[in-house]
């Protein structure tokens, strides 16, 4: 069934006249009729079925209130990644969103070759927040993830979280193993974790000694180098097989 | 350091013509000089550093052998993927080689949109192979993946191997949470993994029936419905946790 995200809190027997954005997309492109039925997240995570009752002039559903499956990772992630190259940032923001994050912050890297200056950077996380937002009722989350800039990773250390981690392609290679499963399997549900990523170039000595000076931890991911796009995706299906798939709810 | 696969098996000392298609990226592209040096796999999985002592008329290395460090997956992992729409097979196959694969195969679903007949597949499956191959080198793999087509599933599953799963999402839904980690826990180094994948469309009754008929477990990948082109990301990052960070070699 499909789903779509609504702005407010709701309740059984609301009849919701539709925002613009979903009306469009369900009834134009999905050429929903009287009577069908579509799932609506409101925003306080909660699940309905909406009936699809008035067509025009504008389009209304009624609401019914439906058990909210457990879909969301039991922590809170946030990656962030150094400012890649090219459309990577895209498919960062809708893997990362299928694979359950909550937060993804693009943060100008030492490092990065990219540059979102000025105007760009607002473009820029408005489309990967639509990108988020449609990946998300894809994907059947309860959560859109928020994307959002910063001009250094210092900026991205200010934020308050209970676990740092920074992946780090040396630890890979000095054979580090353990690091990445004691951090994961200490997290206890409702905590928070924050995850930091290189941009293609890598992390500047500069960016380890002030993640490590902000308590953070330099875990590898596995023995084999991993771009830069691909590295958060790991670390998110890790966290999922941990979390989710060896601790039972 | 620049990697690169040979064909043969060498040892140290040996002067070696580079083949032209190593000779093209590592003199033209990469602009080495005399002096310069890269990595070379051989075909046996051993590493070696290779100095360039001849550029002309044909660019040649003498090779040393060095520690070969253990960067594959203990077990051999195949994705079995249902032929996806567009250049996802593409980026399948850059991630998964990322990610440890050993070999991938894209069979014909019930259920796939996208068709490789006659020549395409030959086409496509030559053009995977070489986006393999350079992955595997930008990855500091030991093993090249092998990419390959299948006309059906059936066909998949006539390959013989230790253990057969297919992602499911049913699974998924109904809240199994433990058999992906049953699986991958029981597995032993040198032991063989098929894991068969849907196209966009999903699996069709048929297809999950002959899986299970050829002792085939299906297993869920978390709670979140994952697109047919990151389901197998998932499993080989998952796969990873478990038998590289977990399990101390």
């Amino acid at each position: 069934m499909q789903r779509y995200f609504l702005d407010d809190p709701h309740q059984t027997g609301d009849h919701l006249v539709l925002p613009e954005t979903i009306a469009r997309h369900w009834i134009r492109v999905m050429r929903a009729q009287i009577g069908d039925q579509a799932e609506f997240v409101d925003s306080t995570a909660h699940l309905f079925v909406g009936s699809l009752t008035v067509m025009e002039p504008e389009a209304t559903v009624t609401l019914t209130a439906v058990p909210t499956p457990e879909v969301e990772l039991p922590v809170a992630v946030t990656i962030a990644c150094g400012l890649p190259k090219q459309e990577k940032s895209e498919w960062i923001t809708q893997k990362a969103t299928e694979l359950g994050v909550t937060n993804i912050v693009f943060y100008a890297a030492d490092w990065s070759v990219a540059k979102w200056q000025g105007n760009k950077a607002g473009k820029k996380v408005a489309r990967l927040n639509k990108i988020a937002a449609a990946a998300a009722e894809q994907s059947h989350r309860l959560h859109r993830p928020e994307v959002s800039y910063a001009a250094s990773l210092a900026d991205v250390l200010k934020q308050p979280v209970d676990v740092r981690l920074m992946a780090y392609e040396e630890s890979a290679k000095q054979g580090e193993q353990s690091a990445l499963n004691q951090q994961l399997t200490a997290l206890r549900p409702g905590q928070t974790l924050l995850t930091i990523f290189g941009p293609e170039g890598g992390i500047s000595p500069a960016e380890v000694e002030q993640a490590t000076a902000a308590q953070t931890t330099l875990v590898g991911l596995g023995p084999r180098i991993l771009r830069t796009e691909t590295a958060p995706l790991y670390l998110l299906a890790a966290t999922s097989m941990v979390l989710e798939l060896q601790t039972p709810r």
